[in-house]
């Protein structure tokens, strides 16, 4: 029989209210009425705590989420919002709580994972990235811990259960795209190669040039801190080579908008001088200027599955490994333009 | 002396990875040697969970985050990542994971706050909104447990920790702005009387009405649900009243976008028909069409401060009560015109 806080409450003769505040430990109950209640919490076996209850249960009833970087930096981009929104809805309905990571640095991050599995502090875990030999992923892959992944692992892939979208096809649709307008100097934006998902997307991309019978260019891959950390003479010198690019695939929208800013104070206007096309499809795309040509990668979905497929895996071990494959379609508005 | 796993390796004679794994209950290990791992855990005193640990300190290092509503609804508004990324700046620094809260009702979030508080699963609270006679802020006053309010509680102010903008002073600001521009008939939108900060801004919003000589006039009042819910509809009625609205002071740059487009379908424009000032000057407001004047109001610092606060009373419960006043800048853009 399970022991309430009522039964403790009529046992001491007190109100349940005066139970919650002993459980509290509120400094306006008095010692002696602590004790009392203490002590009949202790004769009926009552256990207020529910991290002594889940030590019993082995259930914390809790998913933890964990971000490339700090919440301090990752919250910048609504991407994560919105894949924690899906998170949410997800873990919501089946009555799980959320745990954030708030590390700032690889190492961190690690650590932080380490004492969610050993410290049995979460059920389960969500990776909201796939970065390139990851220790983190290795280490919960090693331990057997019940873990997804957003983005395609690096290694075994085969026994990862991960939510995906088919980067290389739509990478090469959208290349295709600004080629059928007539672009020859299509340039590669905010691609950061410590990331799985930069390699399938530039995959997809040289494809795409490839098949237009169009030379793959090194200088038009432009790495993400470069355009983070020299912004405007990023795109300037960008601009400035012989053969400057007519057209982006930029890879996610917030650097799009700051893109767009910059070429802007260079007098290069978009769409007329240069045609844009990025990724992730944020909500505000469509009220920016102009309204942007972008990728819904179903950023909600993504979430929503990886947390469907780690809550099966959690209430039952024995969930085989599987890759899910979230679609995506390019959404055209105004960023892009026939080459003049 | 603390017991740590490289002691357990030695003394079982393992590596240590295979002690971490046997703490994961990795299938991969022979159940042999996951005996005789346990049983010099045991020999030690090894403590692997963090949970039997935090049972022994009284600690769970982690940060409870109350959403007015869940993240799943919440995150769509971008004030919300904001005020985490202020949230998670402090717990990172002083070592604290965050415990988010999913629920979504008023019941669901008052019963999550019940099982954080008596189970024991954060150390303290940080409800990030003001509710009009809130029971989950009375039960954590009553209870003592530590927490700290992003807005102004409606009860027992003097004696809760809160971190607020003045909401009052501010409002007033903005509403002369626009009677400074020669907009006499200004509407209040958005406004959702569940929550005090609603009340304070009505407050600001009707002295500089009084004070200019204006009439303050009930139907300049639209209720959030009713912008929320009728959308255009409700803003084709607000604006085929007898006396339509010249500005409008909006709760919040979600909704100004919102408005803009509805207006837009009805001829109606910004700044040129119509003047629009807003709350929150969310990242894109400045990438919006038009760029949108809007009340900066320290989202960031809100959550910041809020944590630090609420650290501080964990570490000390002596700290007293406090409110502390986060800034406010009105940000001019493209959104206000002179009356013509």
């Amino acid at each position: 029989m399970v022991v309430t806080i009522k039964d403790v409450a009529r046992v001491a003769n007190v109100a349940p209210s005066t139970v919650s505040r002993v459980i509290a430990n509120n400094p306006r109950i008095s010692e002696q009425t602590k004790r009392r209640v203490k002590d009949v919490m202790d004769q009926l076996g009552y256990y207020p705590n529910l991290q002594a209850r889940s030590l019993v249960a082995k259930s914390t009833q809790t998913i933890g989420v964990i971000m490339p970087n700090s919440a301090y930096h990752a919250f910048r981009n609504p991407f994560f919002p919105e894949v924690l929104r899906g998170i949410s809805m997800n873990a919501h309905e089946s009555k799980y709580g959320i745990y954030l990571s708030t590390g700032s640095t690889e190492e961190e991050i690690h650590e932080e994972v380490l004492s969610m599995v050993m410290g049995r502090r979460v059920d389960g875990i969500v990776l909201l990235y796939s970065r390139v030999n990851d220790r983190t992923m290795t280490y919960l892959e090693e331990s057997g811990f019940p873990f997804t992944v957003v983005g395609r692992p690096s290694i075994n892939e085969g026994r990862i259960t991960y939510v995906d979208n088919d980067n290389i096809f739509i990478t090469k649709q959208v290349t295709n795209y600004l080629i059928e307008l007539g672009h020859k100097n299509i340039a590669f934006v905010g691609g950061n190669l410590d990331f799985v998902v930069t390699f399938d997307r530039l995959n997809g991309y040289n494809m795409a040039l490839k098949e237009a019978g169009l030379p793959v260019n090194e200088v038009y891959f432009v790495h993400e801190k470069f355009v983070n950390e020299k912004g405007k003479d990023a795109i300037r010198s960008l601009m400035e080579i012989e053969d400057p690019p007519t057209a982006l695939v930029t890879q996610d929208d917030l650097m799009a908008y700051e893109m767009i800013s910059h070429l802007e104070t260079l007098n290069i206007r978009v769409p007329d001088d240069i045609s844009i096309v990025s990724f992730n499809n944020l909500s505000l795309s469509e009220h920016s200027k102009p309204p942007l040509t972008s990728v819904d990668i179903g950023t909600f979905q993504l979430g929503h599955v990886a947390t469907k497929c780690l809550i099966e895996k959690i209430e039952n071990p024995e969930t085989l490994p599987k890759r899910i494959t979230i679609p995506t379609k390019l959404i055209e508005r105004k960023s892009c333009a026939i080459k003049k």
